[in-house]
């Protein structure tokens, strides 16, 4: 069979489950949710031993090794996955939820309701535990799901596709709830992305190059999560000890993630006495400091630092919704004129006042869990939660009332 | 200077402005609409001698009549034109408001607030009112907005920008606010859908064609309006005398328009009784009924009809979901448990029981205007008012916090 042929049929597969999974009860999609994270354990032998073996073939294949690491599913990672699952099982569920009702003076009553999108296609890199994070959170929002991994981790995938399946199958919920794409062919992808009307939305969990690969091919919505090129501003009304706490954690604490500073930009004329401060910081934790950037959009993932001296939060302002990538950045000072004018008018998912960058996250905003951080506009915008994986209908009821 | 440069350009002025138009306050953005009607009726002859010109050259190209009529501004267009400006200035502004307030447990304290996109560009065809309706509601939204209009109202589109904006400068509002791409080339349409960064999103505001093209191309989001293939469905619990009532509401009172029905169903026990009585009806009102239709999806937006027998509820809703175009759907019954299963499992914007489809309307839906009715399921689904036309961000404050 061609590629083509195979995701149409795979998406229609999903669509027709759809319906069913969309009309699940809380308790049943509680219920399927436990049981995958039984079977799981119960296969953690069948997938650990599928995840050495693409590690092996990784290996052989000279991957880089922090992208082997990305690929390993410890004994910690594993626990960690299966944990995820009775979490998700354990939040609130959306779907259902009415947003709003209203009376009509036409004598019709119209309610808002949240309910599923459909069919959810995700597209991952190396990590073989995306595949069952993402499936418990479109499982739990009443989603069918098709997956597409990478190729290194594609005996991971397979193991872990017929757990969850066979646990589905168990609970008696329809298997192409949660569909496993196993060719490795990079069609598939663009398949996917064009399968207007039986899928709904694609989001891609992985790197720069394969959201644009996406969002070029695509005939359907792509909820993209681009870069984090996050700002820490900071004013000459700032406290300057408050500044260099903000600073070290938005940097240092976790330098690999999305939402960790990349650039400090400083008022001018406490540039003078800051910076030798940042230095002295920069120094002690070993972050390496640009202070001569050719390149202010770059995302260092790394202790490395873009620093900028401007004029004020007007020229941190414009810098930052010029440079950055839209996703959090904060101003540090005591002036609640300027803190007010920088929440307003820098156009980011998460704009902060005296606080790190680093709370951009599902969990630290009370949403529970995250399927990304969108960088998008449409539809969700920060961290995407349950409820972003829903979209709302109207229900209209009324006695035989026509329009005059 | 080439297409590309020149959508480029206009692209980097409208981000430019952007910002100033996003932090007007709601009395400077009413006191623009208002500027803008004053100013339109002022204009009024220059628009209407430029209309002419269109309609002149229309003919002489010999354009179909129903489309030279579409480009007419008359009198009465006209009027209702400007008074829609004064109506959006009427309403309320949804710029600001808070979604909801979080205090977290880490002592951040986290602020969701409705923001305006940015950018936002509107691909419209023949009706030239359209220009001015799009702007008022981008202008009261905080949004800057660049138009592409057909090149059959080239003139009209020219005399309206002129007026509008004319209207910004005395008021001091930025006059790239509003932009009119006045070029006829088809590249300034793909141009403007592949302005990545700088137009946050697309509106298509015309046929099936035009909206195919622009997602074909788009790398950025555009928000759909398909077609309506709206379905009444006659359960054999139904009150007969309603469901003609309805059918004829939803097929006869403006069948032009996507919430008007296009395709009956009858459960097969009713069919024996009610298709004469659908039969006469059709007769007496001049509706042609395709009762062994070939095509399910057909939307006519004429005095046609397809006519269905299904075996019941479920046949029903499988059918609506295959051949419907997930815009507005009804069902007429007394049974509420059936009533209820349809109004969960028909996939659509806006679901029917007892209540005509042609409710799915802005204005009917109390949000005031509309800029149209979204068949995707992301953002927003059905009516689309002023909050569409909104995103949200996130602002965060504490006290020098910092994650742990």
């Amino acid at each position: 069979m061609d590629i083509s042929t195979m995701i149409h049929e795979m998406a229609l597969r999903a669509r027709a489950a759809s319906s069913s999974v969309a009309a699940l009860s809380t308790e049943k999609k509680d219920k399927a949710l436990l049981s995958i994270a039984d079977r799981l354990e119960k296969d953690a032998d069948l997938i650990r031993e599928a995840n050495k073996r693409d590690v092996a073939s990784a290996k052989a294949a000279g991957l880089q090794p922090h992208l082997v690491d990305r690929l390993i599913l410890s004994e910690d990672r594993f626990v960690s996955m299966v944990a995820g699952v009775r979490f998700v099982a354990s939040l609130p569920d959306p779907v259902g939820e009415t947003i709003w009702t209203r009376e009509r003076p036409s004598q019709i009553s119209i309610k808002k309701k949240r309910v599923p999108f459909g069919v959810i296609a995700v597209v991952f890199e190396s990590r073989p535990n995306v595949f069952v994070d993402t499936a418990s959170l479109c499982l739990k929002t009443g989603n069918a799901i098709i997956l597409r991994g990478g190729k290194e981790a594609i005996e991971s995938n397979k193991a872990l596709a017929a757990s969850v399946r066979a646990a589905l199958d168990q609970v008696g919920v329809a298997l192409d709830a949660v569909q496993l794409v196993e060719s490795l062919d990079h069609a598939a992808v663009t398949e996917l992305v064009r399968s207007v009307g039986l899928i709904d939305v694609a989001i891609p969990r992985g790197g720069e190059r394969l959201i644009k690969a996406m969002c070029e091919a695509a005939l359907i919505p792509v909820l993209k999560h681009y870069k984090g090129v996050c700002h820490i501003y900071v004013d000459d009304k700032a406290d300057m000890a408050m500044a260099l706490s903000i600073l070290d954690n938005a940097k240092t604490q976790r330098p690999s993630v999305c939402n960790a500073a990349e650039c400090l930009l400083v008022q001018k004329d406490l540039a003078p006495m800051f910076l030798p401060m940042v230095r002295a910081w920069a120094a002690d934790k070993g972050v390496k400091l640009h202070e001569e950037s050719q390149n202010w959009e770059a995302e260092f993932l790394d202790l490395e630092l873009n620093v900028g001296v401007v004029n004020g939060v007007d020229e941190a302002i414009s810098h930052i919704n010029l440079y950055g990538s839209h996703h959090s950045d904060c101003i540090i000072t005591n002036d609640d004129e300027r803190a007010s004018k920088f929440l307003r008018d820098v156009d980011s998912a998460a704009v902060y006042h005296n606080v790190s960058t680093r709370f951009t996250d599902g969990a630290e905003f009370g949403m529970g869990a995250e399927i990304g951080i969108s960088t998008d506009k449409l539809h969700a915008r920060g961290p995407m939660g349950l409820e972003e994986l829903t979209t709302y209908k109207y229900t209209i009821t009324g006695d035989g009332v026509i329009r005059g």
